[in-house]
């Protein structure tokens, strides 16, 4: 997908260069990416679930993402600057694969809009910065046991190209390169991950968003 | 490979359950694992290498490794205990890529004799475990680079076993389990990832120890 040369970036711009969001064939794995641990209400701090009665939540999807991620961003990050030291390398990819960062990829696709769990807590399953990063991780974890690493990277490294690229002028500054670009600053302000949206949560009214979306718009302007 | 049933395990027998190492066919990759970053004695805390004089050293593949064995790790203990939650399953992970434990297969493949590095430090780097556990991950990331994830997951999980079997005893007693095997015990001696070894580094005279073992094995004996 082509910008217009010199245009304005905004995060906006950046997701529009997104790839579309691979589909999940397997309808038992789009159900456990999309419950939330909340939803069966289990005890915690268990060790093991009794193979009679497993959990179904996102949880160790979740898991398992998080290590498909980091090596993704891994191997791209090398891909994109072969000749980059580790440790710039490895402040780079912390900011990339931040909370804060993946939650609002998780936001673009509108993942959360489809996010079930306990009833209560439906307002913060929408505006949750860690749950929405989760569901992403559940995402990514679900498509490569379904389809393999190979179509997994091709996607997620297009995803996070332009991320790359922005983290790389924060960094480069921080070892006594040029000053990065307004957008690289407003994106990734710090060289250290933050926990701090870079966006607020997006809670628009959609076709496809739902009684319980309302709901929550509802509550949120109560407040 | 078989062992007698009921025979009194050690870490040498679970060496001997090791398959054998996956060769590298690239001279340039082997090279490169093998070079410690005080082989070329560059600064630190450099951002990027000149594209016309690139660092050969094994950084760049041990942060590749790091990556891929955690990836690997993370899908053998799901793939041993699918009904584990995810906090045992982290704090399994934990102790199996642990530095101490990692190093000990570096040391059961003899990597670390084929190590090169600045003369001045051949001591430290025949005897360093975090030395032997990134070298353990250089090798695993050029592995991955040259032949991709199924092979090198087909072999490391085979490596992996035995300490995920061992590593699984002592989280669950932390969770109200039975006590953990005597051998288990021995080699993960608390639940939380320790840097101090569970076996001494070996210094064996064999012959393709070289030159360089048998002047460390005396300047070890001097002190």
């Amino acid at each position: 997908m082509s910008t217009a040369p010199n245009a304005p970036l905004t995060l906006a711009a950046i997701f529009a260069m997104c790839p579309a969001l691979p589909p999940l064939s397997s309808l038992a794995l789009r159900n456990q990416v999309f419950t939330h641990r909340s939803y069966a209400a289990r005890p915690t701090n268990v060790f093991e679930d009794n193979p009679s009665n497993p959990t179904v939540d996102n949880e160790s999807l979740e898991h398992l993402g998080d290590s498909v991620v980091n090596l993704i961003a891994t191997l791209h990050i090398q891909a994109l600057y072969p000749h980059l030291h580790v440790g710039p390398a490895s402040k780079i990819r912390a900011l990339v694969v931040a909370n804060s960062h993946l939650a609002s990829f998780a936001q673009h696709y509108l993942l959360h809009y489809h996010l079930r769990g306990n009833m209560s807590q439906q307002l913060t399953l929408q505006a949750s910065f860690p749950i929405h990063a989760d569901l992403f991780e559940a995402y990514v974890g679900a498509l490569f046991q379904e389809q393999g690493l190979e179509p997994v990277k091709e996607w997620l490294s297009a995803v996070l190209t332009p991320s790359i690229r922005l983290a790389y002028q924060v960094i480069y500054h921080a070892y006594g390169g040029p000053p990065p670009s307004a957008l690289a600053s407003s994106i990734f302000p710090s060289e250290v991950p933050s926990n701090v949206p870079p966006v607020s949560p997006p809670l628009p009214v959609t076709d496809d968003s739902g009684c319980t979306s309302l709901l929550n718009q509802h509550f949120a302007r109560q407040h």
